[in-house]
């Protein structure tokens, strides 16, 4: 795609296509693939101990993320499928890392193609809340809300997202914060507490 | 779902959930929709006097927009189910009025969820761009781009809709400047001139 930048910061680009299996919930043009595998868990489970077991038998993927990019400015809106794996780390499901947005007043649109489990999220100052996820189901994450996903499945948990393309990630809070609340496997059904 | 305003002018609202049917295209759970009929597409199409008559025969949707509407801020993504009704006015296939946004430099992703046709995109500037539409093609609108869909297949052409919450809608400019090129059915199959 041709881009160039205007006066007004915000670049102008070419239209495009991308194309998303609807029912396998597969981008196959993707131009950018991002993963993180049980090694970049490391702090977020309970269970560390089963974690490093994890990581010593093979470091399995934990999630991976498919884009065609964008520019990271405002007006462009960045896109992905977004794909976690199932599994549990001791008793709780895999999930992602969870991020706010680096601009805090940004959000963000889920549409769940594939599996099932539970958006997360949680306000700086404390409030908490949960949105089932299952195939049809568009989570609306507001501005605000650090979120992160947690595949309760046996499949693959597959979300396209949207969220504005200047937004960033910020990481490194939820890894001092933690998420308030944890999704574990309690009598064979998921249980958020 | 509860909102406050805070500093920065973004609302804070609590998350929440619609509901997709991806198979069918229809959002189950819409608190606001919007229709465009037959009458309100007076100055778009070639053939006048063939919309003239469309309008006399019972004036019939166009297309309809379903959402659950969040606040137009900074920030928040307004997302909607676009439904475009199969037709023909005259030898042109129906379309939607097209728009830039009020704020030129906010794009749009469109995720075609059922049905065929194309996205039609023009700018100030007189580039013209033309994506096809079917089931699991996600077309970029780029910022700076207004645009326009139109349905050259026999059922609706249904996409999910995502762009900045407080992009606002142009429509006057299409009126008064057209849009470059149509889509008219000859020989049996669409033609873009």
């Amino acid at each position: 795609m041709s881009s160039t930048t205007t006066t007004a910061g915000t670049s102008f680009i070419d239209p495009f296509s991308a194309t998303i299996d609807l029912a396998e919930g597969v981008m196959t043009d993707f131009t950018r693939r991002t993963e993180r595998k049980a090694s970049s868990m490391r702090g977020h489970y309970a269970d560390a101990s089963a974690l490093e077991r994890l990581v010593a038998s093979g470091d399995p993927l934990h999630y991976e993320v498919f884009e065609k990019p964008v520019p990271e400015e405002y007006g462009h809106l960045m896109y992905c499928i977004s794909k976690l794996y199932p599994g549990l780390v001791g008793e709780e499901y895999f999930m992602t890392k969870g991020h706010y947005h680096s601009i805090l007043q940004t959000g963000e649109i889920y549409l769940c193609l594939r599996g099932s489990g539970f958006m997360l999220m949680k306000t700086k100052d404390g409030c908490f809340a949960a949105e089932k996820m299952e195939r049809g189901r568009m989570v609306y994450v507001p501005p605000y809300w650090a979120h992160r996903s947690v595949n309760t499945g046996t499949e693959s948990l597959v979300s396209f997202c949207a969220y504005n393309a200047e937004a960033g990630h910020n990481y490194g809070d939820i890894e001092t914060e933690g998420f308030v609340k944890r999704v574990l496997k309690a009598g064979g059904v998921p249980v958020i507490r």
